[in-house]
């Protein structure tokens, strides 16, 4: 009998997280000043992070211990299910047997709240009474509100203004868990201030609204900042989903030749991905990760290595990663969530090491790949997932191509009930296709004035 | 170490349904004919439904096999969670013990596909191209083009039209699965057409879009109707909720002193409670099972016990139903799914009999528990379930004022995600009260002209 749903019990909810730079030959380098341009210590993060989690942000241990307190919360929806995806299968009439980890059970629905949660408390463990963060698609903003309600933290949100205005439903759910939303840019802070009045039209993007939220935090006592992607403590918090997902494959009796995840900052694609690299890494086994990037916004597949700023305005520290520049504002395609300049410094120095992959899709392949996956499994994705559904598609097709039965697992990391107007707007036949030209991802390159490595 | 989740494996989903009847002392009596207002006989269903749900719509049968189809297709979501709910216990500072059973894991998001698919697989063994249902808040016609798009059937959904300009994404849903979908009344039908010509402005009902719906399939004979709730076959698809409910209490050494549920036309209510009923009618136990409906809409509390039709037009053979009256049309509060004049017929006797109990709740009262829930919990929790939530408060406040600690268990039926226009009217302060007065329910019920029991 076909078994689909491989489930765990709360018990076996994973004790530590996961750091890969523990295992990486090269690691990453510093951060710089965005001043001085030196290399700069933990020190120059106190005023953003709690103490907590700059420590976790520089650690060099393997392991970190998940406070019993993240872990209670944890329960209300880890570990969470995988499947193994047999209509997909056969809609696809491959060789290849897919399976998906799927992060949509969580109450703000998505993978998000894995690192919310730890951040809330950490930050409630230190006394801090107000968090400010940014979010695009509103994925990240809603697992921040719904962390904040639980331990009783305000919280202040910089959703992108193309987002607030595309996905009002969004913000009600953030206001439901108590939050407080500005579509940015605002006026509310300098940074917002500027852009307005260069461009008052300003769709907003993520790294405008990092300034905001950054520059608030930074200017009151009270409130601390908390990013949803991109550095290194998100990531690690994020490898609870891989290591209940090495143990659903085992229950399952296989192991995947290829991880796939969709790629904003790197926290969802590290989430799944750096357990199993471990197993590259620890036990010399081969399995290909990854990443997949719209093309309307591929860092990975056609930015640059080099330091960048990790918001527009450049308030933040130099990080070392493949970028397209802060200054790159990507087309308003509707994974808001994956609409960033720049990639984590984790995954962007695996990439450089060719211990990773990357793809780019157009969206109208991934809302295709999408419209195939909510027909034969049910369930409908996130339009940021989608993009790893249209890989693993095209991976299942050349298995089919060459009659190779290899094993795909897809990070199916959030589901696409607060995206339903990117669906009608795919299903009406009105969605434009966003790939960028060799000529703009040039010139996105050549204004790029931060160091080079 | 607290346990949150009671899981269930794949094998552990039920092989039969519970057909309640059976073990009723007094039996439901027979449907009448609309027009002769004699009893009618399954050949009259006919017409609008394949054989084998007539069967079970009259068995006598105790219990009904699952075809094998069937369970493979609810292993995409099945057995669904029952949680522990510490956080809204600690909330509501009570020695309640509070469960909750979710069926929002499924794909569209409530209890519906339960019935939608067995529906939908009926049909397509008996050769149905098309199926043609109304739908209200949307839950029901998501269920059901979830499910024909699985079996290649054709879905036409009537959506009740304050519902589909509400609710427009749940409309892209039904869209994303394959199906058509008309803001009901139309003027694609007879009955469509009659109403638009008395009130073109009319919001649409329930028993309207049924009219519509159960006339489409009447005069097509490729088409035949499904319905989301009210008969026997539906009620009885839903109890694998109840039986695997069971099971979990047992896992955790516990069993509920109370079981409530949303209550519209019974489907929810039913699934949950009649394995429960089972247990006292087989083994003596005296588990109270409270159906919950809107103030609004009071047919259990307030309705009289008389044959009336399950549409407003009067197409539908006469039930013995507690009832408005089938003129009657609810005000557009936000749970849509409860929106409808009548309950049905298992419930109904049920109720007379005193098995069960029913109690009413204003919208506000719901959308308070709502989120009062959601705060604790996380999961935000459809319109149509707060009212469950409303009645589980108030009883765990009196156990609070009484210092009992009984055991409640709430059928967390759906999730409130594609209902968060609802939680921002309600946020914003502008959500009305539609408490009927006793007048208005006098007046309605002097209306009612089918006949008396």
């Amino acid at each position: 009998m076909k078994q689909y749903k491989i489930l765990l019990e709360e018990q076996e909810i994973p004790t530590h997280w996961y750091n890969i730079v523990a295992d990486m030959a090269n690691k990453p380098l510093p951060p710089l000043h965005p001043g001085t341009k030196e290399p700069i210590g933990p020190d120059a993060l106190a005023p953003l992070f709690p103490m907590e989690l700059i420590k976790q942000e520089v650690t060099a241990d393997k392991w970190v211990e998940i406070p019993e307190q993240v872990r209670e919360v944890y329960k209300l929806w880890r570990p969470t299910p995988m499947y193994r995806a047999w209509r997909l299968e056969a809609a696809l009439d491959t060789p290849a047997k897919i399976y998906y980890k799927y992060e949509g059970v969580s109450p703000s629905g998505s993978h998000k709240p894995n690192t919310a949660v730890p951040q809330a408390w950490y930050n409630k463990e230190e006394g801090v009474k107000r968090i400010t963060t940014e979010t695009g698609a509103g994925q990240w903003g809603s697992a921040l509100s719904f962390a904040c309600n639980l331990f009783g933290i305000e919280c202040e949100v910089y959703m992108v203004k193309i987002s607030y205005q595309q996905k009002p439903y969004r913000k009600v759910l953030m206001n439901t868990w108590g939050a407080k939303v500005y579509a940015s840019p605002t006026d509310l802070t300098e940074a917002g201030r500027k852009i307005l009045a260069e461009n008052p039209d300003s769709p907003g993007s993520l790294g405008i609204a990092i300034s905001e939220a950054v520059e608030k935090a930074a200017t009151d006592p009270n409130t601390k900042y908390a990013l949803g992607s991109v550095l290194n403590h998100v990531l690690m918090h994020q490898t609870v989903i891989g290591q209940e997902a090495i143990k659903q494959m085992e229950k399952a009796g296989d192991l995947p030749d290829i991880v796939v995840a969709p790629f904003g900052g790197g926290s969802n694609f590290a989430g799944i991905s750096f357990p199993f690299l471990r197993l590259n890494l620890e036990e010399g086994k081969n399995i290909r990760c990854i990443a997949s990037e719209p093309a309307s916004c591929p860092k990975l597949t056609k930015g640059v290595f080099r330091y960048d700023f990790g918001d527009t305005v450049g308030m933040t520290p130099l990080l070392p990663m493949y970028t397209l520049g802060h200054n790159f504002v990507p087309a308003p395609i509707h994974a808001g969530g994956l609409r960033y300049h720049g990639a984590g410094v984790i995954v962007s120095q695996l990439l450089k090491d060719k211990l990773i992959e990357a793809r780019a899709h157009d969206q109208l392949e991934c809302f295709e790949a999408g419209l195939t996956f909510a027909k034969a499994e049910g369930i409908v994705p996130a339009p940021e997932t989608t993009h790893a559904i249209a890989t693993a598609i095209q991976e299942a097709n050349k298995c089919k191509e060459e009659g190779t039965a290899k094993t795909i697992l897809i990070h199916l990391c959030g589901h696409g009930y607060f995206d339903l107007a990117a669906y009608e707007n795919y299903l009406s036949g009105n969605m434009k296709r966003h790939e960028l030209t060799d000529e703009e991802i040039q010139h996105a390159i050549a204004r790029i004035d931060t160091p080079e490595i």
